[in-house]
């Protein structure tokens, strides 16, 4: 008991993936995910699976990988040194959803594991992941429902386990250049391996499967809501803020990039129709002025 | 003679910015530059300039920017110990432009100039810049004059000057995630201070205004080509990658971001209007497919 099982991580993975497709496609009521297998050269692949032109989602991608490889590259190893010179193994689920009607958030969600090994010393691994909710229109009910969500699935772990993992992801989303958090937020850890394996991989199960049950009641409810011209205009708008952050700060996009990874399946994550507009700035009083003056920045969603 | 002048180079970047947009104005035939003038709390400043939604062009973004601090920041000194303590200033025209019909190319130029002073010592100074070329539906004969007008201007300066800078161009600009050139190239230099003051400054001269006399031609000859949804559909499909280059890559857009740049000037090179789809690849036998296989890949375009 508490000894690291990647065999089991990956079962649950693939599971996992399964069960958001289904859910995400009985919430679409319309559209199917399309499955693309591919390999890696160096070891490993994935499974890319796409919904596209939905009901419900314009596009969301879903992919799980499992790449390994026989050493660790020298980038990964300059500042971990215990890791030079081991065979490792990452693996994860990660999706991207952009719906359709600019009432729902775009949302993001990962969870992931790594582990590297060497003969005749205890292997090194940790689990990453977390989720975030990125709005257009918010309805602060739905925020703190999404944060209820998290904080419950956190409590087991621990009381400390949902501010820290809270405050980590309003930090890491966060965009300087534009002085805004990409959304709401939610959850996200890395580098966990300071409680025993088992109860890592529990709660890297948790949030994982804890994804679905925050954010379906959230489409449920806004999935019908009528809009026109000028909404679906601010959501293409903002949809840039979401290619600024993948595209200039978020490390695993970046990295996949740079190493050479599966193009088509890291930029899953960018939306289908985006709109750039120089000095765009909303008019004070409307909904649009509200998203930035009272969602965009970092708070306790659930004081008082 | 040859002693560097600041001034006069500022005063031919302000003169260049309002040719160029005039020049752009005439060509569009409708709609207007409007201009924003904004200071950097640092030192500095800049005049932005857009006009959206004309006849021919989407946007264009002409920007000029004349910033300047007391010492060097760290971050820029680290590789070059000769700028610790100096002051400095940097100056340039910048533009991006987005046609609206996609037999025109989209465009992108730059002239620019860096200078770093100390008491008592030699100022530190170079010029940059270039222009590129990036087609949708290309024709052999617009690339073949568009690098024959980028000869013909370093002709003067050299036999060697036009190889050179095209090559470099073809270097910078190149997506290594999509293994293509981001268009067709031009030219682009940098740490230009080899030839005395002078004939650099004419030599950036001579970049900056032979940008419209090149780039003009192809405007008049494409504009009034007839389209349809399929070509403005990829159009917009391959603006996706302009994204992907100037939020992942370019140094200029990178370092703006991560100092503190005016976030709107700096992002005007983002298309008003973007589309990505997964996994998309044209067809075979497609104009579409001649794009990727004839004029995406770095080659010698005055050969023969």
């Amino acid at each position: 008991m508490g000894l690291p099982n990647a065999e089991e991580v990956k079962a649950f993975l693939m599971q996992l993936q399964a069960n958001i497709c289904a859910g995400l496609e009985r919430l679409d009521g319309q559209a199917s995910f399309a499955t693309d297998s591919w390999q890696r050269a160096e070891g490993g692949g994935g499974i890319s699976r796409v919904l596209t032109d939905g009901a419900v989602f314009e596009q969301a991608g879903v992919n799980f990988s499992h790449v390994m490889g026989a050493s660790m590259p020298a980038s990964a190893t300059a500042h971990r040194p215990e890791l030079a010179g081991r065979s490792f193994e990452a693996m994860g689920v990660s999706l991207v959803i952009h719906p359709k009607n600019p009432y729902i958030p775009t949302t993001h969600a990962n969870v992931r594991f790594f582990i590297a090994r060497k003969e005749g010393a205890d292997p090194v691994w940790w689990f990453g992941g977390g989720f975030d909710l990125t709005p257009y229109y918010p309805f602060e009910s739905d925020v703190k429902e999404w944060h209820q969500s998290a904080k419950d699935l956190c409590a087991p772990f621990g009381n400390e386990v949902y501010p820290k993992y809270k405050e980590w992801c309003d930090k890491y989303f966060f965009l300087p250049h534009r002085g805004e958090t990409r959304g709401v937020g939610g959850l996200f850890f890395d580098d966990l391996n300071h409680w025993e394996f088992d109860k890592c991989f529990d709660y890297m199960q948790a949030v994982g499967n804890g994804f679905l049950t925050a954010y379906a009641p959230i489409v449920e409810r806004r999935k019908d809501t009528a809009y026109g011209e000028r909404e679906r205009d601010f959501q293409l708008y903002r949809r840039g803020r979401y290619v600024e952050f993948n595209l200039v700060y978020d490390r695993g996009t970046l990295f996949g990039l740079q190493t050479g990874g599966r193009t088509e399946s890291i930029l899953m994550s960018m939306p289908p129709l985006v709109r750039w507009q120089y000095a765009y700035s909303p008019e004070a009083g409307t909904p649009e002025a509200e998203l930035y003056e009272r969602f965009l920045k970092p708070q306790d969603w659930l004081a008082d």
